[in-house]
């Protein structure tokens, strides 16, 4: 359990199951485990008890490039909350390869990889170069789901 | 050939093979097949007869969430009909692994999950829960070829 | 060497590794290579000297179609830049297999498949229809980094 060991050490919380704003179906699993891949859904930023984090927005406007940094920090842990439920250990991540990230943009916003360092910076600190580099795009979006800056979703292989 | 059979009992019809507008050469297959893996190109949606099925433009703008919802439903279909002359028997897929939902959104607006339903909600109809579910993301893009409103790329797990 | 080989016969030059513009971080690798797959990460459009390429801005405004065309050729160049020094050899490619193709689009314009076609023409080009042909996206993004044009991510099967 090392990195679970590195979220205490480092102070974060996984996040609860996203509580899903005002009653919206979503007919479809987190994570989607399958032999050695497990597939990422794309994930918002969450609170620890699982509501959606703010600032709401497009960054460049509403939202400032530290805080959708912040954001993506929150999308990160999201997403290895939802990963440990899926696969039941987050140790089982034996490499990170593709990661998409997509930044609800103003008109004229184009520091989007400055955003989505959020999310790789801490999956580089928690699982070191070797396991936690990947592929990565940061991309500028013209609208995301309830209004969130930052959606990201991700690819990893796992030991069966 | 259980799919078929399924989709005959919904009275549902897969299309012809994409009637592409005005001459655009498309240098690429709608299904990329490699071992156990299909790769599915970016669909639009499509009439029985292969055309374009309207209507085209903004969904929050000219095309409603209803609207929108029917054409990711149409974007199903055409998808399961190019997988079909791709690997032969639909019930050859083993599992859904991946979709990328993308919805032509005007300005403000948010629900693309409501509108990618349309697609993920007849594929586990079809498939059911164990081989049908997938990851996701549904999200707003600021254009979309020929002014489609939805445009859908998958990856799917098949028998060899 | 074969491929090598053909983009010397077509007077084709790999570029330099990119030079990021001003001092940004990029905690990732540009190629992710993990048993037989290379997952690609997003590329722009990159002059011979690892230089960002011009013209910059809006496909449809700023970018004209034929301007576009040519920046997503050099994104080939630049992803086929980065595939052999991250796998020594671009013959080891024995499958193209997604291709995620993102335009820098103003509004209203929506012939992104003929602008991501200076990508797709080129690769097939030089690998030939059996390896060189992918599932393919051609999606219009709100804004990119930099005011990038173009920016395309990929997957690929290697041999081992």
């Amino acid at each position: 359990m090392q990195i679970e060991a590195k979220l205490e050490a480092l102070g974060l919380v996984l996040p609860e199951p996203l509580k899903t704003p005002s009653g919206l179906q979503l007919p479809f699993p987190w994570v989607r485990v399958r032999g050695n891949r497990a597939y990422i859904s794309g994930h918002g930023p969450q609170n620890a008890d699982g509501s959606l984090a703010g600032p709401l927005g497009k960054v460049g406007a509403e939202v400032s490039v530290d805080e959708a940094y912040q954001s993506a920090r929150l999308v990160a842990l999201g997403i290895l909350g939802n990963l440990k439920r899926a696969i039941g250990d987050l140790d089982r991540v034996t490499a990170w390869l593709r990661v998409h990230g997509m930044v609800n943009s103003a008109p004229g916003f184009n520091r989007q990889p400055a955003v989505i360092n959020g999310f790789s910076e801490l999956i580089i600190e928690l699982y070191g170069v070797e396991i936690g580099q990947h592929a990565r795009s940061a991309v500028g979006m013209a609208e995301l789901p309830f209004g969130i800056p930052v959606e990201i979703e991700a690819e990893v292989e796992i030991s069966e």
